[in-house]
């Protein structure tokens, strides 16, 4: 039988295939993202997997419903496998903001979904980073998730030749559209000409935007001019104090496509011959107050990262760490007799949290050493008797060195060697 | 917008509310979970929270569509949110298995999903360690397996004075069934009395009994005798040897409902007012070979161990650390005039790993010391300009000691003392 199209299953290291998922890879991602996030002080939280069709419809209209993973449940109620993180997080905060100091940093390790029937052969899920601040509309906090963000992808061994963070304004954007264009119902469709620009020629969206009365050539001098507001002044001076200056520039291509931001908006970008979008995000601070009916009103903002872009540019940038887990002690059955004794002992040694392996069942010597070696073992222990007594002698495979020690002793002392 | 029905939003701690879930007592679990599981060698694996519907009818037929929470996707496949692990993992390792060396020990953390109508107000989704070994199939592997369940327990502070390990065999029964029932069809429908025995009257047993032509009696004796088979001495001898010995005893009222098991079958039972199984699995050696078709024939043997049932338990029984996690740094910003140099002061620190967090806006001393103690933060950091010299004052909570130290070497000053 086989698993559902556009779907992955996470294996162990080392690969069963060349083009099988890797657990460990996903984990090492994982754990760097969490690291960089507490030390910012971010908090996990999670969501259901699975909210009503609602949630997303009110936020992005119902075109959305094209790209949704969507069904009708056993209840007859619409539901979605959720897209993306932002609509349960905003529903949470909506419901429990009272209860939290502000700001709220926040942060979540989902896995989202989507169903676009047209796609063979593409994903239908990916995980994602998603951090968020709530309650601060200074401009103080675009800059913190801005160096949480940056310092995520240092994390992982990415520097300023890797990758740039390209910063813009919906602000900006919307100051420059009511300048110009006598019809305020066209912004939405005005941001999404700006959004596609970069991927479209040049006659398509000048054509696009002089339909909706706006001069093509204005919109160049205004990229490349690149003037930064005075609240994206503000976010670039506290970037420069934590001289992460480096890592960002102004870049009015950006404009994000989703609906609902309203103020700073950025992306991660791969420089070089990669050339597209790690992370991207920005403020969407009439969110919550839409989620909640009007009854709560938070400034917000956050942003995305997902886990299968990333993991491709670590492969391609070479940043990839060995995947497989050493184990710590490896403990050589040779003597059928002493079993028990063995198997007391891997207790021991496991108690005190060490990675332990030992051959369940009998086997030859030379092929449980091998096996020892194959799993990169620190420690050998293998269990005598003489005389009556049991000794234990313990092999240092990183310095080489063999030992002899009292069994009753012997997982402390491996310990303590362990810990130096 | 509500959540739907059934479904945990996890927040972090301090909670909302008493009734909400809190993700750092989950995260706590699966740590504990993760840590034991790879002390014992077990490797981290996962799948697709969907699969097609056929991966489990397969298995246990068409009368577990009713508890499924399934449904027709956009490309007309009946699919299924996932209700258990094992189709998913035998999936895996049917198709992978030649690449792994043998025996195969491997664990996952999933969430898993239900749906069944009537049943209101109940959870829809939980959380299990699922722990599984492929390729042995000697009772050593089944005792190794038992191992770990109990030392996940312990892990989180349970001891046998909380639970013990209720350990039977499905071969026992059968011999049982095969030496008293004319007729093997029954067999099923004699495991699903046995499995339901003890929380259904006497007189209603005795009859569904008597129906399939056995005598009551006779399964009272077999029971109250509690006479081990060969294989299970083979594991209480190897638990023994761990010194385990103390968490398990025979119990042939345990059979486990599932169609799958073939050989022995066990439960973790929360001692005392509780009465609950923990957790529970035995050996499947056939289910590999049905879900591959006949092309891989494993021996199998795991366990699951949810996550609601458990966190309850350790409530009950006063087991909750406490769930907030502590800062280590807070900078106190509260001359703006050095909010610049204290931003870079915030970037160095957490350059080192360490937990660290400040007022993103300017805001009265006292506020911002209230807040760091909020935090449980382990030091302080204020910036003073003296004659246009920087200067740290840094505070160690803990053992109320102030210093005076150079900006540049803070950073560092404190990640010694905070390593000691």
């Amino acid at each position: 039988m086989e698993r559902l199209p556009g779907f992955r299953d996470f294996f162990p290291e080392p690969l069963p295939s060349k083009d099988a998922s890797s657990f460990d890879l996903r984990d090492f991602i994982f754990r760097k993202w969490r690291e960089t996030a507490r030390k910012y002080g971010f908090r996990e939280y999670d969501g259901p997997p699975l909210e009503t069709l609602e949630l997303y419809t009110t936020k992005s209209g119902e075109e959305i419903v094209g790209q949704l993973y969507n069904f009708v449940d056993k209840g007859d109620r619409s539901i979605s496998l959720r897209p993306e993180m932002t609509p349960t997080l905003a529903r949470m905060v909506a419901g429990a903001e009272r209860n939290y100091k502000k700001p709220i940093k926040w942060f979540a390790i989902p896995q989202l979904f989507r169903y676009e029937r047209q796609q063979k052969g593409r994903l239908r899920e990916h995980f994602q980073l998603n951090a968020d601040i709530f309650g601060e509309k200074d401009p103080a906090a675009d800059a913190e998730l801005i160096a949480l963000l940056i310092d995520s992808l240092r994390a992982l061994g990415l520097s300023s030749d890797d990758f740039v963070i390209r910063l813009s304004s919906r602000n900006a954007w919307q100051d420059f559209f009511q300048a110009r264009c006598a019809d305020p119902s066209k912004g939405y469709e005005f941001y999404q000409i700006i959004d596609k620009m970069e991927r479209e020629k040049a006659e398509v969206t000048s054509e696009k935007l002089k339909n909706i009365g706006i001069n093509a050539e204005d919109v160049r001098h205004f990229v490349s001019e690149g003037k930064p507001t005075g609240e994206l002044e503000s976010i670039l001076n506290n970037l420069g104090s934590r001289n992460l200056g480096a890592y960002v520039q102004i870049d009015y291509n950006i404009i994000r496509g989703l609906a609902y931001y309203t103020g700073p908006v950025f992306e991660a970008f791969a420089k070089g011959a990669s050339m597209r979008a790690i992370a991207g995000g920005g403020r969407y601070d009439n969110l919550v107050k839409l989620i909640s009916g009007g009854k709560v009103d938070l400034p917000a903002l956050g942003f995305g990262m997902g886990d299968v872009v990333l993991a491709d540019l670590l492969k391609e940038k070479n940043l990839l760490p060995s995947l497989l887990t050493a184990i710590d002690v490896f403990l050589l059955i040779e003597d059928e007799s002493v079993r028990p004794q063995s198997l007391a002992m891997v207790q021991q040694i496991r108690d005190l949290g060490l990675i332990t392996e030992y051959s369940l069942t009998p086997a030859k010597g030379d092929k449980q050493f091998k096996r020892a070696l194959e799993l990169q073992a620190r420690f050998t222990v293998r269990l005598e008797s003489r005389e009556g007594r049991i000794c234990a002698l313990v092999k240092d495979l990183k310095v080489q060195q063999q030992f002899e020690s009292e069994p009753e002793t012997t997982a402390t002392l491996i310990f303590e060697k362990l810990k130096q």
